[in-house]
């Protein structure tokens, strides 16, 4: 079971074994490598899921050295060294924690974990980068941000449906160059193929990952936060259930939520009903509406249209156009190691970061039942 | 004024006047007209919007013959007869329902005597057919409900986007075919290009056409229902109100509504923020969430892609493609005239007429500001 269950995770970053042309949908155009000598020293602690190699990617990209992994379970240690053989494998977590040359620590433990983690990551007096969610619980969060401001270190959540696809960066550019005006609203949706037989027990566990609007809708939520410019938001409505899963009664297969913020409102949309003939995981796409213009992007796929992904349509007063992103630089690596190196907060602001936790965490506690009474 | 009040609603339908290619985005496929002898005779009462043309059109298409047509405006009445020269223009709306000969009434009058104008029609014993909206107030509600059941007359409410776009049609048979297994979800955005200059008095006044979720939306909740198979239906949260049009306070500019209903749960986004460079009035879309896949209908315009409107695409268990609808038929003038003749209903369920403008009238009773507070 553990063996199995970083795949599910590859397929949930795009990398399905045995799905090759959905697999490079997002990866197919290289990113610059790091020239040069390193610029810090980095482990990983927990890789449950495979999102641990775009985050570990991006920092390297970034001028990181992967110095440490540690993981409880053998069978992904293994499939980890593989991808990256000059790794060291630590004995414990302590080892890595104990290493005083390793700035940076990134996780993708089973989430549930993520916090606690980096809990005791900070504490140590390094920064974290956490998978998301990087919080399942608003306990856990109230911590997170007691220990982030007593120890002055960085707390990142890896939300990479921002920070990993071309078109999101891209809009971001346009955004806040005034390409669609004052940003009023954003659609995002995140449908998500499951997979069920290759995933691990957790999966299905509201308690270990969170619930779906606290494991998938996070992203939307910090790109809700991130283009409508708000810093103080709140959940007008939010719904969670099981839909049409019953084979796993606990597992929620369907979540929604209207957001209003200071910046703007926007609805979110995610689910776990992506059809086998669709030729990635998810058709994930954001909708910006602006007072003078709107930007869609089709993060994945664009159906029964062009190749690969990071898709993005711009309609402004002047014209309606499609804007190709290929050569668009993916920054987050380089920022976030850069603010380690020199304590600044560039790579995403560390309220924005809990504040998009917040607003999934309030959403799951507070959601109704898709499911209709009487 | 009243000269211009009809052309912005041309431009709502598509036939903005000097954008000869947007204006024929979806009636470029022309459908095929009536061949035969006339089945029934109808009137036209109000003429407010220019939707009454695209309503007659279908009527004809179904085998009505255009007899009179009532409008207290001359300058409106004069576009109208130079549209269609055969029509009568009749004196009083008591010459209209005093021929016994005409079974059917149209309006497109300002929307706040659609309903009133409606219950006169019922009474008068006649069908009736309802620009949207159709009905401005829960008190007009009840009463259009009360008078229905009273006389057993249609009150029917002409939803255009789905009744006069081809990909929604063609839509509706896929899923009643089970294309995308059981309905979970829709999700529908309603943008529109204000037009403000041009604009008649009542567009402004909420009081007049019932406000924005009332007006736009309308078209999504019936499209919720129809493709849900809801057959009761709750608004779980709304939202309206003037976000970025200061100039006319009393206006509001945007509105979004989650809905749950027996059948699966909706979104619903209806804006006046279309901009200038769109070759259309709004790039209206309908998502179709089902548990064996999925369908997307680009209803006027792909943006930066195929040319025309009425686009369809599905993703199901097999494959992902686009499917062409030019040549679907557009049943709903053929239907009503039936349903007319044989007391059938055919064209649209009487009770899910009256469910759609129920849910946006209580959406738009309780829908809270999307401007955030403090």
């Amino acid at each position: 079971m553990a063996a199995l269950s970083m795949l599910p995770g590859m397929a949930a970053a795009g990398q399905q074994p045995g799905m090759a042309g959905a697999a490079t949908v997002e990866r197919q155009v290289a990113q610059p490598k790091w020239e040069g000598p390193p610029r810090l020293k980095f482990g990983v602690i927990g890789i449950n899921h495979g999102h641990i190699m775009g985050m570990s990617d991006a920092v390297m990209r970034g001028g990181g050295e992967l110095a440490w992994v540690y993981a409880r379970e053998p069978e992904l240690v293994k499939q980890f060294t593989e991808r990256y053989p000059g790794v060291k494998v630590a004995r414990s977590e302590a080892e890595v924690l104990d290493d005083a040359s390793v700035k940076l620590v990134l996780s993708a433990a089973i989430p549930d974990e993520r916090g606690p983690i980096g809990i005791r990551v900070m504490k140590a007096g390094k920064d974290y980068i956490a998978d998301k969610p990087g919080i399942t619980s608003l306990a856990q969060l109230a911590e997170v941000r007691k220990v982030q401001a007593e120890t002055k270190r960085i707390y990142s959540i890896a939300y990479s449906e921002r920070f990993e696809n071309r078109a999101t960066v891209k809009a971001g550019e346009l955004v806040k160059a005034g390409a669609i005006g004052k940003v009023l609203q954003t659609i995002g949706t995140g449908p998500h193929r499951a997979g069920y037989k290759g995933r691990p027990e957790w999966f299905f566990d509201v308690a270990r990952y969170g619930g779906i609007l606290v494991d998938i809708a996070s992203h939307q939520a910090d790109q809700f936060l991130y283009f409508t410019g708000s810093t103080k938001a709140e959940v007008v409505a939010s719904q969670a259930g099981n839909v049409h899963t019953p084979q796993y009664p606990k597992f929620q297969d369907f979540g929604d939520m209207m957001l209003r913020g200071n910046g703007g409102t926007g609805y979110v949309r995610v689910d776990w009903f992506t059809p086998d003939g669709l030729p990635t995981w998810g058709d994930g796409r954001l909708v910006i509406l602006g007072t003078e213009g709107f930007i869609e992007i089709r993060k994945n796929v664009d159906i029964a249209g062009r190749p690969g992904g990071s898709h993005l349509f711009l309609s402004d007063q002047k014209e309606t156009k499609y804007i190709d992103t290929t050569n668009v630089e993916l920054p987050y690596g380089r920022q976030i190691v850069s603010d380690v190196l020199d304590r600044t907060d560039t790579a995403m602001p560390q309220a924005h970061c809990f504040l998009a936790m917040q607003l999934v965490l309030e959403a799951q506690a507070k959601a109704q039942s898709p499911v209709m009474k009487g």
